[in-house]
């Protein structure tokens, strides 16, 4: 049976992407050995890590106007720290907008003052706190552009004189924006970049350097960036697949095109939310994401049919994460249309049977 | 053409078990979706990370003895920090053997007070220093069993009652020890283990919880070992790879049977390094390691003729690291005696020619 993989991170890649990974463990590119075990030194290697960097910047529109692109271990959850290690020297300020956001608060808060600018927490963060000021003397202020646990993306970023650092684990590559506006950008890979295992970090060079704290190696950016990312062993596979997973997007006309897919993939399920009566969308209409549609059923009686609807048509992944409960469908770049189709016709006959 | 890999890491792994990593990329046991495109909380990968967890432990002879297996990012280099981060509160101790515990001193430093309790940096640690006395008032004795780069090898650890940590990055389950000694292990995975980006910690429960700093969510054990190895998302393919390579190596007989293959192996190789007048070895002669022989070519003459006889017979990655120069044969758990018998017939060859 074909699934319908709505799975919140780790998620669906591109078809072609993962034919190719799976290729290149048994053999990359006719050398005769397996991706997984030639040095990372290689030329073979360091040419991958050398491509993905560049695609990131290019995709992004950040070439020559010095940035650098890392591939670094540890997950999004790592940075929450090394952002703080590297640039927090005596106040940060965080827009807290989720889960998320509260853990990279709670990393910073260890290496110095952080105040929260702004918060949704009072309604359970189905919104996105608008018109706060930013205080002039903080050292960066941290956004998270994506709430992927509570379905809400921030669709117009403060204007600030003040570095900015954005957490796009869960919409990096999704949609147009002028990225040169932030400061340092970072997201895990297993959303629409590739699987699970590493982050990509893209770092304003001359933000570096500015704390006086000793920073340990393996968190230091400067260190990573002196390295050509390639400090230590990096984690080889998953660069290579997000690596082709970005020159896949980057063939599909890059995010200028998928940002077209993404909206039209997002109208088709929220429109349904909204007409539906079974069904209310979690988060605040002006601030729906585009990649995590958030929604609950009106009347619970109706539970088990939908979950049984949906697991006869293959669809995985839609349960809410617990702090929200409901449903959660995650569209990233590489979901079919078609995909959201079929949940959206499951979605209009329940409420025909309810 | 038939490839033989030295790889000194990134290395060669067994055949079936790249073969069924390449199958799970397409599709993971039947279940209609790739192994890298589902939830690390999905039930699937839950039972992954729970096997490959207590294989570890089992290999290791140490199921039911208080300790942990961690799979974590970051590579062996995040280890040089975090063994200190959680365990040193006044004062460590380190053994100097190369490169590595270099890396490893330099991390701790920033954390506390290091002693280098013995070095062989004086010959360029071409040895192991042995009968050094161990104060007794350390937090720990950092050692690190194989030096990769130098090819040297404790063959007996010291008696001490202090903790013993010990970087066993290029040696895990490749020879059998009392590893209930040790009260943390740890093993970057790209050598015996599986692909670069998951790293094995093996930790012994009581030693944790006895710093008085506080240590960052990622870098704290203790979060780690509550969180089930899952405190976010995981190198979800290095660690699946790793199971298949630790299960591949129960089935052959653990690490009883593969010593033994490992000491042929490396017999052969040290036997002609010996006896054949144009290498000559590297490391002190009762330190030599098992995994990676390291040796020079006596004649500079012979060097382009041995190099492109190693090429024509499909043998790749012997070169030394740049902090030895000449030759090293890396010969991990899944390589062949067949690739170290085609290398030793060309050093044979090569003195016929000589
Ligand atoms: C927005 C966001 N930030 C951070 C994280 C944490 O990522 P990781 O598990 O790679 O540490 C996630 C995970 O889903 C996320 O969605
Ligand atoms: C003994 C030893 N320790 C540590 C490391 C560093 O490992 P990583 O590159 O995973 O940080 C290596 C790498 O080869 C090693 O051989
Ligand atoms: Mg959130
Ligand atoms: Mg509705
Ligand atoms: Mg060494
Ligand atoms: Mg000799």
């Amino acid at each position: 049976m074909k699934k319908h993989n709505f799975s919140a991170g780790p998620c669906i890649l591109p078809k072609e992407v993962m034919q190719k990974a799976s290729e290149a463990v048994l053999e990359l590119d006719g050398i005769g050995l397996s991706l997984i075990e030639i040095s990372h030194r290689s030329k073979e290697f360091v040419s991958i890590m050398d491509k993905a960097r560049s695609l990131a910047l290019e995709l992004l529109g950040l070439e020559g106007k010095g940035y650098q692109a890392l591939f670094l271990h540890g997950g999004a959850s790592l940075q929450f720290l090394m952002t703080a290690y590297n640039l927090l020297d005596k106040k940060a300020g965080y827009v807290n907008t989720g889960t998320w956001s509260q853990k990279a608060i709670k990393e910073a808060r260890l290496l110095g003052d952080v105040v929260e600018v702004a918060s949704s927490q009072e309604h359970n963060f189905n919104y996105i706190p608008k018109g706060y000021s930013v205080p002039s003397d903080l050292d960066y202020l941290h956004l998270t552009s994506n709430n992927t646990i509570f379905g809400t993306q921030i669709k117009e970023f403060p204007e600030t004189n003040v570095p900015l650092v954005c957490d796009m684990s869960s919409d990096i590559f999704s949609r147009q924006l002028d990225f040169s506006k932030f400061d340092l950008i970072y997201a895990g890979a297993q959303k629409n970049m590739g699987p699970a295992g590493a982050t990509l970090v893209v770092v304003k060079e001359d933000i570096l350097g500015k704390v006086s704290r000793k920073i340990p190696s393996m968190l230091d950016y400067s260190i990573h960036v002196k390295q050509e990312s390639m400090f230590n062993t990096p984690p080889v596979f998953a660069v290579y697949v997000s690596m082709l997973t970005m020159q896949w997007l980057k063939d599909l006309g890059g995010i200028a095109a998928i940002e077209e897919i993404n909206e039209r993939k997002a109208n088709l399920i929220y429109s349904e939310i909204e007409l539906n009566p079974v069904f209310s969308g979690f988060a605040a209409k002006e601030d729906r994401s585009l990649m995590n549609a958030t929604f609950n059923i009106t009347d619970d009686a109706l539970k088990d049919t939908f979950d049984t609807m949906c697991k006869e048509a293959g669809i995985s992944g839609i349960n809410g994460h617990r702090s929200v409960g409901g449903y959660r469908a995650s569209m990233y770049n590489a979901l079919p249309m078609e995909s959201v189709g079929v949940l959206v016709d499951i979605m209009s006959e329940l409420e025909k049977k309810g």
